[in-house]
């Protein structure tokens, strides 16, 4: 357990839009899928393996926000300057696809739009879409999250 | 564990826009967040008390993903008709205010729109919007899910 913050400050200017950053990669196991419906969202199709065989995934799947606490892991750890305060300003989650025992997750996040602020010029709101990628590159997750981020020390509003 | 659905099936006709629900309350301590926070989103101010003072929060907070997370449980346990697939198809998430531990949190959803679909009569779209308050009935989280829900047998389009 650190004190330290975990990555490098985040600033306006370090983020145009275009910037791509790719997270580290983490694989989701059986156990680890059970263990957090339980705690979070005990259905049966995130539970039990015969029965999530009758339901519309026809198979176990990790609860879509095991895949997204899942992504902000990978977004913390993996030295982005990103990571902190992620959705601070509000944010989208989708799930187009399951995420199932075994995959092997990576967070792929680019900015989107980058404006600074008239009425605040030492902030600037950037928007970052990540999307979470499974082994066969197939998108399990997208997040679009709005950030209030401060400029540089000296930065003028353009 | 359970292999049967959680709550009954639900349906187009039984949501119409205004009805509400609340669900049961869950209470959050300090060793609960800094666990999720360890495995899911460590970052000082959700793991460290002394590091956390010094932070824009001013104090350990729950990551915003592990109040999402026991929002989602909460919804799943309660026996509401709407735990199932909450966001299948997309869904906004804010926290306008950070969860400290000892916070006692419920969930009350309302639906806010509901629109039969013109080209699939057997479904409709549901948007609910969920709060999450604590003890002191302020809101910590916002989340706003569209959900395809199917009508009943028989129902016509209207």
């Amino acid at each position: 357990m650190s004190s330290e913050s975990p990555g490098p400050p985040l600033h306006f200017e370090d983020l145009p839009v275009g910037r791509r950053f790719i997270t580290a990669s983490v694989r989701l196991d059986l156990e680890a899928i059970k263990a957090f419906a339980a705690s979070f969202d005990p259905q049966p199709f995130h539970l039990d393996e015969e029965a999530a065989k009758k339901s519309f995934f026809g198979g176990l799947v990790a609860s879509g926000w095991h895949t997204a606490a899942l992504t902000m892991r990978l977004l913390v750890t993996s030295g982005l300057p990103i990571a902190g305060g992620v959705i601070g300003a509000g944010g989208e989650v989708q799930w187009p696809r399951a995420t199932k025992p075994g995959d092997e997750l990576r967070a792929v996040c680019e900015v989107v739009a980058a404006k600074a602020s008239a009425s605040r010029p030492e902030r600037g709101m950037v928007t970052v879409r990540t999307e979470t990628l499974n082994q066969r590159d197939e998108v399990v997750q997208i997040m679009t999250a709005r950030l209030v981020v401060p400029r540089r020390a000296g930065a003028t509003a353009s």
